[in-house]
Formats: structure tokens, C-alpha cells, sequence
């Protein structure tokens, strides 16, 4: 039996009706030619389900003693692994549109995963348009983290058309052999006593302090030995409509852009691709906050997740440090608006600059989900660390297939969090880029409004840029806002396959941007995150 | 704000996420004839969700004070209603069959409601095959009973196929026309003080007599003033996988009988309609504890809320009396199996005669919901109070139609709570008998068995009354289990709608059972509970 470390049973006491702690996302497939939707969804469930032994922690349920999450918790196998439960069956109602999927979606990331059993999802959904179908998987944060889950679907994927699956990706064997491919790693992983020491120096500095913001610096101080306090968390942070009290219900919305595009907005104002999806989502959450006229005078902070990695450096690969980015959503202007976020992010990067892996990690986890770890030490979130998350995950960068069928988009369902109603995940896939935003339903209805406004932002920073003419939406800044719908929609790019968004376009009038040579070939170039 | 009441406040208080307490049901329609699918139900949900001012609860959300649930619980106007949260359009997967209609309603029935909403739920579901479309819905059991479940369902249809809602039935208007109609009831109801005064009693004797039993006993016996004790919950519960700790999961199954031949079998064995469903379910439950290699020694108890109305009296119209049934699992013999569960129940009658309404109602709460109850005092249920629940809900005895659709059956959802797993609740509509099992998943993953046994049940009732010869099935008693499934659809009865089971016997061999001409005679007359 695995005993769960701190940080996993923070996960799990944190959770609550209101704050369900399951991350998850929403993969859309194309059916191989020729196959019926409902034999192929019922082949693969067959497949999935065949298992004899379960890979760790699908098999497995949680075991807790007298003092329940208090005392220490260990998976055990369960004795009744009822797979059924697990892999189920779905359709969406008519039309079919992703409207319906991410209804649908919403929905099924708003319920509680039942602690009695193996804490996962997964749900094979039929009824798309256009031979798509969808599979919406779910997994508890304390079973599975983001570096996990990535591994599960590539173990599950192939960059065949002609692969077919040998066995279910939940099978331990499958396991094994997917772990072979990878060849050792380091673990870097703290050992709980690590954690528990950093947690509990956090928390009396935490007592003594006059904050929790100079909690942290003491803490950052004590740590690092220096006196740069830029950028931490809890500094300055605005309230807005992002930053209330959650409740249970969800809101999921996603869409798709080309990884160039944003790419080449990136390189353009000599910053990183991650910088440009930052400043797409400042201007965006600048317009909604703009447009709900509560836009705040500070500008608002995004918790973003980035990895410290150099070029040919393998050792570190788990080091990804939490920098506490300025979105600088006061800036009217898109390009100081970009500079401004650029700043932020390298001073962020200059903070965690000489620490070591596990340095990074430590500091990091502690910034990054203080509401979560803290909580069973008793440091609530007080103040909101931060008003949004904004994270980037690293995906596949080729056209991949699940036993035939090819994977059109991976698009992101994370957890929010009392205070941060807000969290936007992006992860790349072949030519583009997936960005599923989950958000509670409560207290940001118009949750498809932001991804709608960072179209809009994309194309402010576009013409900034000089990258496409300014004739073609000619205003930029609050007028922005103010542009219809079908208008803005028109201007998406042309996509290579049916995705979230592309339906959109194909109503719209054919104001497509111009596919230039450049743009293609950046987006070949791996270049994110240097 | 209307203050919740104490048994209200029990029903949250004994809330988990495995014991969720949520009552609902699945209506089964057929689409006008020409009406599109898609478009009937984004109509109705249309009218359903234009509501100006809800009649109460469903545009209420509880308001509690610092106490919590603890303190005293209101009801107040939710100031930010989301009606597109609560009426819902989903869809099945292929093939559409009512398999995978139970798989969906089990799933939705095992997630909570909101507590920060109004706590109901409305599912359009489209997908069935035979232009039949369902909707399922729940409601917690706090906010409506069974009876304002009822009136509210009426008060949604019309015996016209030609007429068409006028307004939303969610709304204040719609309420106030319907209760115009049904004129003056006498309200029946305890008053908190009344309740508690009871409760306290009732816990006092439980704290200083033996057991559970003699706590019930000896508060029996200090209401009524006799000493007899005869059919008392809590006497000689045999444990059985029935009665074991439950889990967040549910099964759903549902099955529809012809009135008359249930009520036939009633007649020629002396009894009433709900004596003859007791030993069908009766039946089920011996062949499926058998098949389990479990049946106990002791006869399993069921919890049967009668109606105690005599013909002709309408004041006492709300004395529904909790009845433990001996439900006789341990008798072979279906006659003999018989007399003994209309033995039972003439006793249990008995224990109630010359009590007022009220305090039948008062009495019959306290055995009926000891664990929901009793929970808030301390009174957790260390005995399962009954085997099971049975429970028989008068309903409308004509063809009924919910704008132009017609109802084709309505198949209750009810509440497992801990230690009784399985709930069986019927509903009288039209020329049948609509049956729906609740079960706790882990507990009995065979929840279809149990509705397949009750057909071979009443199989074996119908032959030892003489009612059809026995030729046709041949053996009585174990046999009766082994036969496979295929055959034993094969002997439903031909019903003249299409509804569960109807389409097993489609596809079975044409061995339908005769339909004679008294059968036919007995279904016109609504003898029932007498």
C-alpha cells in the first residue's frame, strides 16, 4: 500500500462541494473512415476495460485509518473495482455543436468524484457533428498531477493512423512498456518531512509576520539567503469579479489558435511564446473586466507555471517554478501592455535564477497552491495570492491517433479555487494551440465571453505588431469591445481541421488572415518556453 | 423567507455524499405525431424556463445563520436564479434503449444538488428510440414531499392530447390555478414543537431501555396506551447484502405491469392490490437472496407507508401509516407466502386504528425515517429499522399528455440510505402499474435481476391462484431462477404502450399471456389499498 504524501492529502482535505479538486480535460477525435461511431465507442470501451491488473492509481481506492485524512491515507487495491463506473457512455443532445460538449463538460466537471472508489472518469461521448466524438476524462489532483496524466495519453496515443492498441492503456503491462520508451529520469520529488519543514516554516513566519505577503518574502529570504522580494504572490493583488467566493457549479469553454500566430506575436516583441499567450489573456480579461465596468486601477496578477529548463539541460526537467505574472491589464496600449508583462516574467525567472531543482520546486509549490497546502495547517487564503491561473502545458507536437481515430484537439479542465473563479490551461498539440478555460459558473457566467475577447487581443497585438494590416479592424482598445460577435468571429484564421471555433468561421464571411510563409514556418519550430 | 421545519432540516443534516437525499423520477413521453424531437424539447424547456415570479421552493435557496444547519433554516428568494442551471438537455448514447436511459438516470442520482441553489433539477433527455423522449428530475427532499411532487406533475398535464401550457408549471401563476382547482384540504401537518416533543421522547426511551426496540415499544405503547407491540420496526431484522453500508452510487432499473393482473392476484388470494405487490417484490427478493446463496432464517421486513383512508373519508386523507411488513422470504409456498404478508399487514393496520391522522402521522415518521430523522439527536440507526422499502403512490388513472406528448410512464427514483440499500416505489398510471428500484451500486450491482424476479413472481402467484394454468411455465419456487432470461421475458404480458420491458417481449417469442376478459375488467376499477 503507497501512503499519500503531504501535499496529495492537502488535496484532499481541501476539497469540498464548493471546490472540487479534479483536474481533467476534453480530447476531440475524428473517426477512422469507415467506422460506425457507436461500434467504435463500444470497440475501445472494450478495450479500456479489459483489464487484469490496474496501473497504479487507477485500481486503486483510498484507505484511511481512525483519524481519517487527519491521520496517514494509503491507496489500496480495491476489492471490488467495478470498471463500469469508471468508463462510461455519453451523448450530446441536438445540434451537437461544442456548445452542447462543453454544456455537457461543464456539468460533469462540477460533480465530486466518489472517494469510496478509485478517484477517476472517464466518459466516451457521441452525438458530435461532423464524425467527432469527444472523451472527457476526470482524475482527483491526489491521484494524478498534470506530468502524469500528460504521460497517460501519450501512452495511449500513436502517431500512426494504422496502431492499434495491444492492450488497455490502464493495464499495468501497458504501463511498463510505455515506461521502458522513457528511459530513467530523475525523480526530484521532495519526500513529505521536506515538505512538511517548508510548510511549517511558511506557517510560523506566517503567525509572526504582519501578512501573509511578508510571510512569504521572510520565508523567500530565509530560503534564498537574498533580499529580492519582485513578484511574489499576495503583493498588490486587485479584487474583481474573478476573486469572490466560489460555489459548486462550473462553467467550461476552450478554443483552438495556431500555434504560430501566437508564436510570431511573441518573437515580434522579443519575448517567449508563453509571454504572448499571457498578453492574449491580459487583454482579454482587460475587455471582460473593461466591459463589466470593474476593470481595477491594479493591475491583475496571474499565478504561471513555468518550466526553468535551458536549452539541452535534462537533469532539471521537473523544475518548474510558479512566477506570479503582472498582466498589466491597466496598460491600454497592447505593445507596452506586452512589454510591461515581458519585465514581469523575467524578474520572475531572475527570483528562482541559482536554485536548485528541489529549491525551485519547494518555493514554487508553496506560492503556487497556497489555499490548497496550507490549508491543513490552517493558513486559509486570507487574501487572494493571485487573480487568475494562466498555464501552459507541453504536449504532443504531431498529429496523433487513438486506435484509428485521429485526435483533433486536447483541451484542458483544471480546478478553481475560492477566491480564484478563474483558470486557464493551454496545452500545444500538433500545429496549435488548445486552450480550455474552466470557470465557476456563478460568478463568471460569461465564461465564453473571455475566450471570445482573446481572439479580439490576439489581433490588437497582431496589428501592434505589425504583423497584419490595422485597416482590416481598424479600431483597437475599448472599441474593440464593442465589435459583434459574428464580426470578430469572422477574423479567426483558417484552421487545418474541425475544432472549437472553426465552425464559427465557416458561417462567417471569408475575411480570413493571410497564412504567410513566415507563419508557417514558425510553427514548426519547437521554440516555447526558452 | 418560510422558516424550514425540523424533519425539512433532518433531510439536510443527514445528507452525505453517499447518502444523498433526493427524490425524483423518469417520465417516459411519446412525441406528438409530426414533432420533431429536437425542436419539442428546446420548446418546452422554453416555457418551462419563462417564469417571472417561481412559486415556492423553486426559485428558493436555503439561508442559514451562524449556526448552520444547526440554527434555525429559511428559505429566501435566490436573488441570482440561473434557470439554464436547473432545466438541463441531455442526450443518451446508442443505441437508445432503456438500458442506457437507467445507466443516465443512475448516474444523475447519484450526484448531489447544489446547496447554494434552489435544490432541484430538470433533465430533457433525447436519444430513446421509438420517438419517445424521458425527463428525469430531482428535487430535494427538503424542499418537496412526495404528495407536492404529485399535485406538481398534474398540475404540468393535461388528460388532452390537444391541450398546451399556458405558462410555465414552475411559476407562481400556474401553482395558485392549480390549487384553485383541487379546493380546500385540511393541512394534516405536525408543528416543529410537535415534532420535537416526540423525538425527544422518543430518545429519552432510547436512552434508558435495552435497545431500539423496546425504546419504539415502550414510546408506542406510552402513545397509545396498550401494550401491543405486534409488527414494530426494528423486531427480528435479518441482515442481508440488502442491508449494508452504502456508497455515493446509485442503479436505477424500472419496469411496468398491467394493474389488472397485479390486482387479480390480490383479489383471488382475499387480499389488496399492495398485499399482492408485497409478495411479488417478496418473490423477487427470496429468488435473488437465493440465487446469492443469502437468504436468511428470518423473513425479510419492509417498510410499507398505507394509506389508512376508509371509502368515503376525506379529512383523514393524509393518515399514511408506516407499516413493517413480514414479508415472508422465508415461506416456499407462494400462497402460504401470501397469508402471511396479509396477515402482516392487517396487523400493522390494526396497531393504528383509533389513532387521530396526526398521530398516525407522528408515529409513522418515527418508524419510517429512524435514520434521517433521528440523525440530528444523536439517534443514528445502530439497528436497520427494515429489510427494504416498499412504497405504493396512488397515481392518475387515465392517459395523461405534457403538452401534446404523451405520457407513457412515470417511474419514481427514490432515497437508499445507510444499512437499507434498495427502495422500491410504485406508481399507478393508466391502465398499469410503474415500478422504479433505487439501489446503492456496490451493494446490489444486480438491480435488474431483482425487477426480473418480480415478473417471474407474479408469474408463480398468478399460477398457485389459479389465474393461468401452469403448463405454460411448468415449475414453481427455485426452478423459477434458473430459467434464462430470454424465456422469462418471453411471458410479460403484451401492454398496450411502449414502455420498459415492453420491448424485451417484442423481440421474445409471441407466448403472451392471455388477456381475459376479467383481467381486462379488473384494470377499469381503482380498487386499491382497500
Amino acid at each position: 500500500m503507497k501512503k499519500l504524501n503531504f501535499m496529495d492529502t492537502g488535496f484532499l482535505l481541501a476539497e469540498s462541494r464548493e471546490q472540487p479538486m479534479h483536474v481533467g480535460g476534453v480530447a476531440l477525435y475524428t473517426l477512422p473512415e469507415g467506422a460506425d461511431a457507436q461500434t467504435f465507442l463500444q470497440d475501445i470501451a472494450g478495450i479500456m476495460r479489459d483489464v487484469d491488473t490496474f496501473q497504479p492509481p487507477f485500481g486503486d481506492r483510498l484507505k484511511t485509518g481512525p483519524l481519517g485524512l487527519l491521520g496517514s491515507v494509503h491507496w489500496e487495491s480495491d476489492p471490488a473495482m467495478d470498471i463500469d463506473y469508471h468508463i462510461r457512455h455519453s451523448a450530446l443532445p441536438g445540434p451537437g455543436r461544442y456548445r452542447e460538449l462543453f454544456n455537457l463538460v461543464s456539468r460533469l466537471h462540477s460533480t465530486l468524484l466518489d472517494r469510496k472508489r478509485p478517484l477517476w472518469e472517464m466518459h466516451l461521448i457521441e452525438g458530435l457533428q461532423d464524425r467527432q466524438f469527444a472523451v472527457y476524462t476526470k482524475t482527483h489532483h491526489a491521484a494524478v498531477d498534470g506530468a502524469r496524466s500528460i504521460h497517460m495519453s501519450r501512452s495511449m496515443l500513436s502517431s500512426s493512423a494504422d496502431a492499434r492498441l495491444q492492450d488497455s492503456p490502464l493495464s499495468a503491462a501497458s504501463w511498463e512498456r510505455y515506461r521502458a520508451t522513457l528511459g530513467e529520469r530523475p525523480r526530484g520529488d521532495l519526500t513529505d518531512r521536506e515538505i512538511r519543514n517548508i510548510a511549517e516554516v511558511m506557517k510560523a513566519r506566517f503567525d509572526s509576520g504582519r501578512n501573509l505577503y511578508s510571510a512569504v518574502k521572510s520565508f523567500a529570504n530565509a530560503w534564498m539567503g537574498n533580499d529580492d522580494a519582485l513578484a511574489l504572490p499576495f503583493l498588490k493583488v486587485p479584487r474583481s469579479s474573478i476573486n469572490t467566493s466560489i460555489d459548486g457549479a462550473r462553467r467550461f469553454v476552450a478554443q483552438t489558435w495556431p500555434f504560430a500566430r501566437i508564436h510570431a506575436v511573441g518573437k515580434a516583441f522579443d519575448g517567449t511564446f508563453n509571454d504572448a499567450v499571457l498578453a492574449m489573456c491580459a487583454g482579454a480579461l482587460r475587455t471582460y473586466l473593461q466591459n463589466h465596468t470593474e476593470l481595477p486601477d491594479e493591475s491583475l496578477k496571474a499565478m504561471v507555471p513555468v518550466s526553468l529548463r535551458e536549452e539541452g539541460d535534462i537533469d532539471s526537467s521537473n523544475a518548474v517554478a510558479a512566477i506570479s505574472a503582472d498582466l498589466a491589464t491597466n496598460i491600454e496600449d497592447p505593445a507596452r501592455r506586452f512589454a510591461a508583462i515581458r519585465a514581469s516574467m523575467r524578474a520572475g525567472k531572475a527570483f528562482y535564477k541559482g536554485m536548485s531543482a528541489a529549491e525551485v520546486q519547494a518555493v514554487s509549490m508553496l506560492m503556487q497552491v497556497p489555499g490548497i497546502l496550507l490549508m491543513p495547517l490552517g493558513l486559509a487564503s486570507r487574501l487572494p495570492p493571485f487573480n487568475t491561473v494562466i498555464s501552459n502545458v507541453p504536449g504532443i507536437r504531431e498529429t496523433m491517433y487513438w486506435n484509428g481515430a485521429r485526435l483533433d484537439g486536447s483541451y484542458p479542465a483544471s480546478i478553481v479555487t475560492e477566491g480564484v473563479a478563474l483558470n486557464i490551461t493551454l496545452v500545444s498539440y500538433d500545429q496549435n494551440v488548445d486552450f480550455g478555460i474552466m470557470a465557476c459558473r456563478r460568478s463568471i457566467p460569461q465564461a465564453q465571453r473571455v475566450i471570445d475577447y482573446m481572439e479580439d487581443a490576439l489581433v490588437e497585438l497582431e496589428e501592434a505588431a505589425g504583423l497584419v494590416s490595422p485597416t482590416k479592424s481598424a479600431k483597437t482598445g475599448r472599441s474593440v469591445t464593442a465589435r459583434p460577435k459574428a464580426k470578430a468571429a469572422s477574423k479567426r484564421k483558417a484552421k487545418p481541421k474541425a475544432k472549437p471555433g472553426a465552425r464559427v468561421k465557416a458561417k462567417a464571411k471569408a475575411k480570413a488572415r493571410p497564412k504567410s510563409a513566415a507563419r508557417k514556418k514558425a510553427a514548426a519550430s519547437p521554440g516555447r518556453k526558452k
